[in-house]
């Protein structure tokens, strides 16, 4: 299991908004270096989610997933599977709490295998979270001043 | 993480659809004194599914997930959570290995938290599992000889 909490200045609603809509998710997910391209999202119980992330070799990376449930800012459960390592699933959620207009997001990853855990650390998901977490402050930071 | 595995008498396409054809199902599911009334079961990637089990009394529990990928006797994935428990989701796998006629299950399931794994296994996990694997050796037995 894998647990992420990081905190945002923006409204949670704006923050959910940012992990949901495409338009936006594509702006600020994954590591700086690799340009992210939603194939489905389809925000619903059941709905299907795929994005492809490329790098400036042109490498391409596919993740996919469903939701397990309608996404709430209460909560957004998902499947997840990188397509580079098929059969290795793990269960993500994302919970959204908000303090003094302040968002606390929780994002816990539970794994079939302690294998299939480390191999997510050893994939270089560290950057992927470090950067997704700068990048997505700076989009809400901009959204909020537009 | 909660690992069964059980070996059945049984080819693993028969045994693999006794996992996914609904009527079958809902005669080998959970503890003996339960029955399983199937409401939803769309086996397909993003498919909803859900049942609903009633004791001698009355009482009711009803659970529900979705599939993650095309079930198959390669693996069936998907997310489980019980409706009296709202919010607590896992993730269960299933893989059937055929050896010698006899196939050889294998369910894995990983949960959020440790408390949410302990709370399984609280719940009368054990007795269902039991009675299950039970049930489900009767019944290939039964369609076999038909």
């Amino acid at each position: 299991m894998i647990v992420i909490t990081r905190e945002f200045d923006a409204p949670r609603d704006l923050v959910f908004r940012a992990h949901t809509d495409p338009d936006l998710l594509m702006r600020w997910l994954g590591p700086r270096d690799l340009s992210t391209a939603i194939d489905r999202y389809e925000v619903r119980n059941g709905g299907a989610w795929r994005y492809v992330q490329t790098d400036a070799e042109g490498n391409a990376y596919g993740f996919h997933g469903v939701f397990h449930g309608d996404p709430s800012p209460d909560a957004i459960v998902q499947t997840f599977e990188f397509e580079g390592a098929p059969g290795h699933v793990c269960l993500q959620s994302a919970t959204f709490a908000e303090r003094s207009g302040k968002t606390l997001m929780r994002a816990v990853s539970a794994f079939q295998s302690v294998e299939d855990r480390d191999a997510m650390v050893a994939s270089g998901m560290e950057r992927g979270v470090h950067d997704s977490g700068e990048r997505l402050t700076e989009l809400l930071a901009r959204l909020q001043a537009s």
